[in-house]
Parts: C-alpha cells; structure tokens; sequence
C-alpha cells in the first residue's frame, strides 16, 4: 500500500491564509479544499483548464484521509468530488452527527493513531491512499507513513498561513523523482521518501 | 541596481537548523555560510565539486549585503569568500570594535532602514547587491526592495530550524524564470519579484 500527498502551496510554504482562503491558488474562491489546482487562467491547447495532473493522480488512489477541517472545507463548498472513493475523515472531536445530511454514507469518521489506521486500510485492502490537509499530513508524516510527496507551488509569498510542515522527530530525506513546469509559474515536484 | 537573493533551503523552507547546523546541506560543516552550495558528493564530469551555480553568480554582483549573524558565522569560519566586494554588515547592534581584527578593512558597520542603504548603495555606483541572512532577506522583502530570488532546495524535511521567509504587509508576486534539477535531487529555481 501506497500513501500520497498531492498538494499546493505558496512559495513560503502555506496551503492556504489563515482563514482558509485559497484565493491565491487561482484568482478564485471555488476551488475545492486545496486538491484540485485549478489555475483556469493557464489552459492548455484544448482550452480545457489546467489541471496540473490532479485528476490522473486522483483516478490512481482507491482512499483518502483528511481531518476535520479539510472535511468541513469541502463540505462547505457544496460540492462532492470524491465520489467512487473511500474516505476517512480522522478526527477525534467529530461523530457521524456532524455529517451533514447530504454526505451520509459518503464518510467514516474515525479517531485513532495514523500508523493504527495505515494498518487497517490495509488489511482492507487499500493500494493506494491519498492524504491531505495541514494537520493529517503533518501526523503522517511525523510518523514515517508517506511514501510519496507532490508539492504544487505557486509564485507568491503570503508571509502567513497554515503551514504546509511541522515539527519532526528526525530529519526525512526524500529522493526527488521529477519537477514540471508550468506557464503560470506554478511549479510540480514529486519526491519519494526515504527510508 | 538590482538587488538578489542566492540561497538555499531545505523542503520545509529552513536556511540552518535552529543552532545555525548547515549539515543537512552538504553532509559537512565546512560549508562557508549558506551561501557555496557546495554539495561536493555530487561531483560533474569534470570532478570539480557542484557549486550550483554559485560563483556565477557571485561573480556578477559588486556588493552584499548581511546581517550580524551571517557575519558573525562566516566570520567564525576562517574563510573570507567575499575579497574584491563591497560587503554590508546591516546592523543596530554591532559597532566596528566587534569586527574581528582579521576581517578589519574588509567590511563597513551600518544601521540604517533596508531603503535608505538601497538608496545610499544606487548613489555610490552599486549594480547588482546579494542580500544574505534570514533576518536581512526578510527586511528587505518586507520593504519590496528584491528583485530576484534564487532558492535551492534540498531534498530534506528539518521540521524546524531559521526560516528563510516571513510576515509580510502584502502577498509578493513572483514570475518564474527557470528551474535546474540537479542529479543530488537539489533543485533551483530562480524568481524575479513582480511589481
């Protein structure tokens, strides 16, 4: 099993101001969560929006991860992307009561420990998990679970923010596998961590 | 006059650990500041260390510009990289009495407000500054006064350390000139400051 981060941030390294607006990424407020970068003013030939590779790697993972404020983003914006997927909202403030009607059978809220859910998703069978938020990504990481690292970034500074990384226990060194560029400046690094 | 910053950071956008450790840089402590990037495992053909472009660019610029802690740990080196330069030590806290009598001569003491030293440096002749140190980098950002920013960064999370960015009154908008990848999995990329 697989573990991914697949996300943008500022130059300076925040996913988003501190009151959660993406207005930086694109210029536009309808984004959802800090997933699908798109940067529409940068189309390709087909004058289809830039997607930046999101959607293939989305059709690659089976589950997904976030916390409750990631979860709360995206249902606040009315819109449900992650239909055909698995997903855990891990929080251990939130019940299935939080759950807004529309989403019922969508989500499972659990609380447990990132290593003890890495271990159940995959003795259910999970191949290829996708992680995102601020707080969920930081918790895995700090513990050793993620294998592979997409970091989308735009050409600002913010200067405040929530912040991409926290603190760890030790230094992670990563394998960078490539980097795409883009006319709109935004810049696409994959790296692998290593073990 | 142009105004540039060379430097390198670490993924998770640290330019020393906490303790002004550059190992993670180069797997060596005798790296000169974070400026040489020298990370000498990764060798070219020609089996001179990686300099990652450094002396290129140090060799376009006339002057440059630190902060007391840069200078302090370059000073604590041995080394002085910076002979046939103007060199700035922007500071309030330090006087010529705490120039260490080997770098006398060598460098000028000044507190003044990151505009007025561009200004006074444009009416002496200056062409092209390096703005060096976290602390002087973030002045003189926050004051709108970069041109152009050259970041390396290195494959590896610190989770903490000195940060290379900080608050700003304003988002900061870069255009992306271009980006090397480097077979030690660094990779550079050169921003210019948007106005």
């Amino acid at each position: 099993m697989k573990i991914s981060v697949y996300i943008a941030t500022s130059l300076d390294g925040f996913i988003a101001r501190s009151n959660g607006n993406l207005d930086w990424l694109a210029g536009s407020s309808s984004d959802v969560a800090e997933t699908p970068v798109s940067n529409t003013s940068d189309s390709s030939s087909s004058g289809a929006p830039e997607d930046y590779g999101f959607w293939e790697f989305f059709n690659s993972i089976d589950t997904m991860v976030m916390g409750r404020g990631t979860f709360e983003f995206v249902a606040s914006t009315g819109q449900w992307v992650y239909e055909g997927k698995r997903v855990i909202v891990l929080s251990s403030t939130m019940s299935s009561h939080d759950v807004p009607s529309n989403l019922v059978g969508k989500v499972e809220i659990l609380s447990m420990e990132p290593a003890d859910l890495a271990e159940k998703l995959a003795d259910e069978g999970a191949e290829h998990v996708y992680v995102d938020g601020g707080i969920t990504i930081q918790r895995f990481l700090h513990a050793g679970l993620i294998d592979e690292l997409t970091l989308t970034r735009a050409p600002v500074l913010l200067g405040t923010g929530i912040p991409l990384f926290g603190e760890l226990d030790a230094d992670v060194h990563l394998r960078h596998v490539e980097t795409k560029s883009f006319e709109s400046g935004f810049l696409q690094s994959t790296y692998v961590v290593e073990r």
